[in-house]
């Protein structure tokens, strides 16, 4: 094998691909990045621990094709300290030691045969819904953050998703909370699939996506496994399997108690006021009193704090707490000027909402304080 | 007590004193920091872990005299997240708790009384050096680096530092290298010393100087306790107390093979280089041969790196090995375009020197391979 890319290139495609490939197991291929040669003029590069696959094909010229698997952190690391100069790489004979020169430096690095590489199977993508990138990554961010963190293979640590006509829906929910968000997506074949992604891949496809020029990603659901495809990079990922809780019948509707605050100032607050919190259990209170918020926090023998904030409220006072990260996370994943909270109770479910946008909302329960 | 000053200037005031404070102890008041009224038109703030003590003014209206000390790391996170508006401080009553108000913002933190914060005791400055900030922070830069981690209370901890009439001295050695400078300084009255100050004090001396204005700081040397002093602040330390070891003799004057070697050329060589370097020892080998130097390492398992770099060196050919982050150190603290290295064998001392330089040096012992 001899093939020679472009540093920055190559550079980039390490940074998109080795993040799939394991970081320490069992088989030691799986911690080494595949790079085989095609038709002279590309090289493809694959990681994958078995869950996760990403391949990412760059222009290069061979003169000799073959593949070999190299690791992944150690390639990625001499990469990103090469001068942005032509790199050469060459296999000679039967010791999978590849040969990198770039400049005035040069590197053998002793590598797995390509033969040990586990094949990536690929689901066949006749069948596929073409999306447009912006909504789903910004579906991706509003929801990601709420799926709950425990075992990996629970349906709530992942995020579910539904295309059904020209809606994309996803949702994410652990014990205490849920997010979902409604955007508009082009469906031209009418295709429709409800799938429940795990949240690492949808990690790795949005880190997937750093550089690329294509507006639309075709996606690929079959036999369990999911597929994104652009021009020049796949992602596939095994799905979870499972009902995914009817969440809708969660969301109230009736809440009739209304506020509207900004939302800078109001992430500001909260981080004041969290330097008092108990670190145990995040509580933070909030008492709305005609257009007016006051967020306290307190720590037996630390102290307490308060921050006073002016608001749009004119419902009957209304007392009630949180864990204050549950607020803060959505927050910081929208971009609306302005939050509407929408309460009914002390005790009832609250919704968060971005002004204008009443699809996209964060529900929290509350504290019941004692 | 009560007082109120500007935020930016307690906030300033509270990342300078604060990291002196212990970060945990068997004495809670020694995780504070004492803040106490002075004149009606000042504050002062100190932190003290019994080994070095910090002591800031900043300027205040108080209409009340008094004293509190309030945990450290919390007043500055809270100090921190306030707007830059007046800051008032108001403790009343007898339960060492302080109300701190900004804006819409209201905290009541629990202290402990000023009369436990151990007394600070500075030692007589009638009798003093007065010494140039910059380069004594410059001596301390290219030296603090070279300093033994073991046992703090242990000579080579710490760095050497000698002022005998217009020559300021500095030194750190541990058992493979030594870092040594000299700088001229004004010195008028010929006052001369020589101690060894722990390599923590010295960080806290450069931090102490963030925001300072003054030119000079005046140093004190008395009962095994160093005082530095500036217009608005001091740091006061104890001393290492023992003989440190006669450096002087460790420099090689004879070495007569020179190269001159661009200094970023040659730390992006190594740090190139050093992605195959052995991680249990550290060395790289160097081969300087006729104008050029050879720059390798190797792991087994893993494979092996090469940098050539043009240099200007002229003698025999030389190889020699040295663990490559004792180079990097030095290259790292000097800011001259290019690095002078004089070499005598592979087993002898080596000596690196900024071009244009000859008094900062640093003597690293090349490593002796099997």
């Amino acid at each position: 094998m001899k093939f020679s890319a472009e540093r920055d290139v190559i550079n980039n495609a390490l940074n998109v691909v080795s993040k799939a490939a394991a970081v320490r197991g069992i088989q030691p291929v799986l911690s080494n990045v595949l790079i085989e040669t095609r038709n002279n003029s590309e090289i493809k590069l694959c990681a994958t621990d078995l869950d996760i696959s990403v391949e990412m094909i760059i222009p290069a010229e061979s003169s000799e094709e073959g593949s070999i698997t190299l690791p992944a952190k150690k390639l990625t690391e001499i990469i990103s300290k090469l001068p942005n100069e032509k790199v050469s790489f060459k296999l000679e004979g039967e010791n999978n030691i590849v040969e990198i020169k770039c400049g005035n430096s040069k590197f053998d690095i002793k590598g797995i045969s390509g033969s040990e590489f586990p094949p990536v199977e690929y689901p066949e993508s006749d069948d596929f819904v073409e999306v447009e990138i912006d909504p789903l990554l910004k579906a991706i961010r509003q929801t990601l953050f709420a799926t709950a963190t425990y075992d990996m293979n629970n349906v709530l640590s992942g995020v579910f998703c539904k295309i059904e006509g020209n809606t994309l829906e996803m949702a994410a929910l652990d014990g205490n909370r849920l997010a979902r968000i409604k955007e508009e997506i082009e469906n031209t074949d009418n295709k429709n699939f409800s799938v429940i992604i795990p949240s690492r891949t949808l990690k790795e496809f949005v880190n997937v996506l750093s550089g690329v020029y294509d507006e639309k990603v075709a996606i690929t659901v079959k036999n369990g496994q999911i597929l994104f495809k652009l021009t020049d990079r796949y992602i596939t990922s095994r799905l979870i399997e499972g009902q995914y809780p009817n969440y809708e019948q969660l969301i109230p509707t009736t809440n009739s108690k209304q506020a509207v605050i900004d939302r800078s100032k109001l992430l500001a607050s909260l981080d004041r006021v969290a330097t008092m919190v108990n670190e145990r259990t995040n509580i933070i209170k909030m008492a709305f009193n005609n257009d007016s918020l006051k967020i306290t926090a307190d720590t037996p023998d630390l102290g307490d704090s308060c921050d006073e904030l002016a608001v749009d409220y004119k419902s009957d006072n209304l007392d009630i707490a949180f864990n204050y990260r549950y607020i803060q996370d959505f927050l910081k994943v929208i971009e609306a000027e302005k939050v509407i909270i929408e309460m009914d109770g002390s005790l009832s479910g609250v919704l968060y909402k971005s002004e204008n946008e009443q699809d996209a909302i964060c529900l929290i329960m509350p504290v019941q304080l004692t």
